[in-house]
């Protein structure tokens, strides 16, 4: 687990001068990693860090011999990348090179030309996911969620009794893990609302989104090796924001900006407090050691734009703020009972936490939730209902850390806009 | 769907003379893709067809121009392959390269010295899996299964209301399938035994494996384009035998030949019949004009060999024979079905069936039917007995088709043998 070093101080500026905008995402202090398409006529994919509104070319730092990395280098000869060739070095090394962009993007580098040379516009690219993802797995590891969610379905018995021995996952579908932007189709599927009838094939009724966290597996496992709880955050990339829209396989939306475990340092805080009737957690998955600094205080909200408000001008309308420090497990956890049968984890595997909401009414991360499945419908400020969402509604997700004494570091946004059903 | 042709003459024969042995599973009529590695020192992976106890080299083939196909030869100029390569092309470039190998390989065919350089003996290589999947779903289509399972854990309702109506799936671990041979290590997991204790972390008590047929996704579909039924067969490049071992992420084993649905044409047959007061399929899944070759007779067999009938060369145990003709719905279905809310498949995509169990007790594809739930033990011919999978114990799935006029054909063997935990 990394800890609070020289590249979190909060009065580190960057030459680069929208990074010291108070209001960023992305001060010199994040830098999260991506990947960008950049050109229309041959267009090349490169990654890079995320500066303010810039993003630094990785490939052509190292070509240029900007940032040295051995380890690195060696897949600097070719650039048509995704995060998958380097993320499976050890933490030191991704580290290392984080390090060095700091250091090159700092307010005390006065030697700017040569690595202006590697800053795009973030106008100027198109993002693609981080990864090359081969395995999805969708936690249910907010006890908020899951206690609702329960209550609706099976009113006398809300939570399974395994809830609170087991971080709870499902295989999810990756070929259908789509980056920020891209528009979703609503499904068909089937549907049964007379009993007395067999079902019909339609377009889903209840399409609803999920705000989840989801992190990123960097060095995998071999298989039939399971890992150690203490070494669970070594295998963990970084975080990004998932919406993954039910019903489950045709669309699962990821933010592109890759903030890494080192970047989050400031922003862990305990492990969810049990109640004192509560189990503790099985010895595999037992991290009291690390129990003050296992959670993660990043703040999530959920904005909605249906049609309607586009065409009014009427901006974006908060559904929910949740926070990722109540989810019942941690990430290090999830990702520990993930591999404790020995299932080989590897380099680009999709985790995310389940949707995450809050104790309160206003931090419920779904419309499930925060409509008790459509029996409170939502007032939009265009006058407009929701009990799940339409065709036209925007779903636009953000991540954001704050910390007194800190720099806030933000997730960026990760947004989805629905498109009528064929 | 593939009609009956020439390449299905049961007169045809080869000059490959372990082809012509009635027994083998791999004759002439055959011809089933694989990857193998060959050499030890500086080994190569390559693309072939079986032919008897032999491998033809398609890359040496087609560079010796042996084989002709455009689209497949801008493939063979490298020769690190897997089948995703060349398995989203439309089945007539596949079948056209079958139909090349079939005269290339057929007694009538008298210039063989050229031919030979291109084969292997099986012996002499080590098979991979024959892609790499992205995405690997395993549905419950046998309702036999289904039934069997469900009267254990929900007597009073044992088949899900909707279970005539959506052929139900799961996504599964892609990263953990591997290829037959590989051995088993028995996986950790949480156990209670004792409801009024908390669980425990040990080994798995009650291992399991499940029969399945799998079939790889040839050619994909965009995100948002769902699969007309008639489109089906079109996207399916073959099929292998499948041990999804419970519980379900640590290991699923596959064959690694992929028997092509054109090797199968003479073994269609009709879909299962419903009972007169089950449902029709949705207009989706309707396949009525296809109903008389929906389905495939394939034959399953499971074997069990114990580490003490190894030592004391007792032959491999007959568990069941079950027939894939007696899945509720077909592969077809299914694929369709998966694709309708507008999930991408992508090449190289795995489905698996599901436990293939028929009606009567000797046809159940697991031992948590066999043993129904343990409490029916089983006797080896060593004496042992079986509630579910011992340490040491070696399944063996064998799958083959046989029809009058026809020449019979074999999807080999898929084993996998269990180590103890750690």
């Amino acid at each position: 687990m990394y800890e609070i070093n020289e590249t979190h101080d909060p009065n580190l500026k960057s030459w680069v001068e929208s990074a010291n905008d108070p209001s960023t995402d992305f001060p010199i202090q994040n830098l999260p990693f991506c990947v960008y398409e950049f050109g229309d006529t041959e267009p090349v994919l490169g990654i890079g860090f995320i500066i303010g509104d810039k993003i630094l070319d990785i490939y052509g730092c190292i070509n240029d011999e900007l940032m040295q990395n051995e380890a690195i280098a060696q897949f600097a000869s070719f650039r048509f990348w995704t995060l998958n060739a380097i993320a499976g070095f050890a933490p030191g090394v991704l580290s290392d090179l984080r390090r060095q962009a700091v250091y090159l993007l700092s307010e005390k580098n006065k030697d700017r030309v040569a690595i202006a040379e590697h800053l795009y516009s973030i106008s100027d690219v198109r993002f693609e996911a981080a990864f090359k993802t081969g395995d999805y797995t969708d936690f249910y590891c907010s006890i908020y969620h899951a206690t609702n969610v329960g209550s609706m379905f099976r009113p006398d018995n809300p939570l399974m009794p395994n809830y609170k021995y087991i971080p709870i996952g499902y295989h999810g579908r990756a070929s259908s893990i789509v980056v920020s932007g891209t528009d979703i189709k609503r499904p068909h599927g089937q549907n049964r609302s007379d009993a007395e009838k067999p079902p019909v094939f339609i377009p889903c009724k209840n399409l609803d989104y999920e705000m989840e966290l989801g992190f990123f597996v960097g060095k995998g496992n071999e298989m039939g090796q399971p890992i150690l709880m203490s070494e669970a955050e070594n295998h963990i990339f970084g975080v990004c924001l998932v919406n993954d829209f039910l019903a489950k396989n045709f669309a699962t939306t990821i933010s592109p900006y890759v903030v890494t475990m080192e970047a989050l340092a400031p922003f862990r805080t305990k492990a969810f407090e049990r109640d004192t009737d509560d189990p503790q957690p099985l010895g595999y998955l037992n991290d009291e050691g690390n129990k003050n600094f296992g959670g993660l205080d990043i703040n999530l909200e959920v904005y909605i734009q249906s049609e309607k408000m586009r065409n009014e001008n009427i901006e974006p309308h908060l559904l929910s703020r949740s926070n990722t420090k109540d989810l019942y497990w941690t990430i290090g956890q999830m990702l520990t009972h993930h591999a404790s049968g020995g299932c080989n984890l590897q380099t680009g595997d999709l985790m995310a936490t389940g949707t995450v909401s809050g104790k309160e009414k206003h931090e419920r991360g779904c419309l499930l939730e925060l409509t008790w499945r459509g029996t409170e419908p939502l007032e939009l400020p265009s006058g407009e209902q929701r009990r799940f969402l339409e065709d036209g509604d925007e779903i636009i997700m953000k991540g954001f850390c704050e910390r007194e004494g800190f720099r806030r570091i933000g997730l960026g946004e990760c947004r989805g806009r629905i498109l009528p059903a064929d």
